[in-house]
């Protein structure tokens, strides 16, 4: 499928579908997502990784990554857009108690509720990259008090900046709703844990639209249970699709949706894989390219 | 408790609480939130008759409304922001199928679904006053592609403008998500029936957050079941609360809310009636006067 856009972009492109890659020592980009581990090494020529996704947590998890060949990601404008609406309405639905009025309405239950009201209660959004600016900002626009935390200091029209280690705690203590939209990286895997819900403000509500891996579920559940965090709003998990077992399906403080956040539109991005390629061969610098020590 | 904050604002007022006005000659101006029907024919030297919110139906509602008394209403910016969230929760609560994916962990389903994209899509808002051009400015923000229809043409940024009934067919015709922000006047009431239903694109959405007596509640229920609506939120109804016996409160395609889409915040605007108190008393032009012939 990929193959057939890319050749249409460019026919002259050679181009092989693992595994049949014919000579290994051919092969010099790589145009993948969740590859098989290992299977990079075979390919001794290798001058570019490229991931299909924003992410690249999928290629991290490859013990024998090699290190010296750069990785690249893609950026698409529409993912924002829709891990935005996501967010949003994450927000709302929380604020204005839509899945109270449902399970009213299969009751026949008339009972207006006393809402939230954005100027009551401060965001939180952790991670301020292109997903959680774009998030940002669009909840400001609705008049909500938006904070972010990120490793480096950003500046965001209407958006109160947190930087570092050391503004966590007064991050987290004005986030009435704490929106996970963090990069997956070695720092960042489990960091929505018992830790960190104790110092959000009592009674905050989570949203996870990030990675499954950045939380602690049974953390979640104990906060939960505890009656400190108020609900969660869960879009990724350790395991999916989540195992019919699992404790989250029936709680009745989390709201769970199958990994719909964002989607990301693999061939409206082919362009940019492409436009990499070019650079390769002609020795220019490569676009978006990864920081792997930063994860991102 | 409102005449408790009018005192507080201004200890001198006279203040009278129906039904112990004292001398029916004696009062110049009311407050009033839907009234007892005939009353006002008592007062022979009314000046003012100030409505609590921002509509007036529950004023034309009285046939023996005294036509030569002011009516003024309120308005207030909350109130628009207030509404403008649940607009945008409606229609993201529709496109990223929220309701579905209770139902589905309702059942421990993980199924993701095809969204609504926001590029595919026509929001029409019927009504561009405060209230519709505030949903018609976000949801823009939003890169949804919205119209609106009102009375006379208007100019709001990035909001395809259709006025007047010769423009109506071909505003609906675009709307797949029809959101009615109209106020009810003798020409509004009843709008939303069946001849309006049919010019929608097939598949379209409604959202009613106006009045209850905008929609022929029929005529949704047999657009719905022929499959040409594909389904509705509302949040106001005909007869409010909702009676237990009525089909909305079951029907599958049906999200109901019990009329919360909007609140004023009766204190906040007590300043602006003690204003046009003032005007009053002083012959100043009172603000905010309604045009009955309009209804708005």
């Amino acid at each position: 499928m990929f193959a057939d856009e890319l050749k249409r972009l460019d026919p002259d492109l050679d181009i092989r579908l693992w595994p049949h890659f014919g000579k290994a020592d051919e092969i010099e980009f790589v145009l993948t997502w969740n590859h098989p581990l290992g299977e990079f090494n075979k390919f001794k020529k290798l001058k570019c990784i490229a991931s299909l996704g924003a992410g690249i947590d999928h290629l991290l998890r490859d013990p024998d990554l090699p290190e010296a060949v750069p990785i690249t990601r893609v950026i698409q404008s529409s993912m924002a857009q829709f891990m935005s609406e996501y967010v949003i309405l994450g927000v709302l639905h929380y604020c204005r108690q839509f899945a109270m009025y449902k399970d009213d309405q299969a009751v026949k239950r008339w009972q207006p509720r006393q809402p939230i009201l954005a100027r009551d209660i401060g965001i939180g959004i952790m991670g301020l990259g292109q997903l959680g600016a774009d998030a940002a900002c669009k909840l400001v626009q609705l008049d909500f008090n938006v904070a972010g935390w990120s490793r480096t200091p950003k500046t965001i029209g209407g958006v109160e900046s947190y930087a570092g280690d050391e503004a966590l705690d007064d991050f987290l203590s004005r986030s009435d709703i704490l929106i996970c939209l963090l990069p997956l990286t070695p720092d960042t895997r489990g960091i929505l844990n018992a830790g960190i819900f104790e110092k959000l403000p009592a009674g905050a509500y989570l949203i996870n639209v990030a990675r499954g891996a950045h939380l602690v579920e049974k953390d979640l559940l104990a906060a939960l249970d505890a009656g400190h965090l108020s609900g969660a709003c869960l879009d990724v998990f350790q395991t999916e699709p989540l195992p019919e077992d699992h404790p989250f399906w029936n709680h009745p403080k989390i709201f769970i949706t199958p990994h719909i956040s964002s989607i990301t539109d693999p061939m409206a991005v082919m362009p940019q894989i492409l436009e990499n390629y070019r650079r390769m061969k002609s020795g220019k610098p490569l676009r978006h390219v990864v920081d792997i020590n930063r994860g991102y």
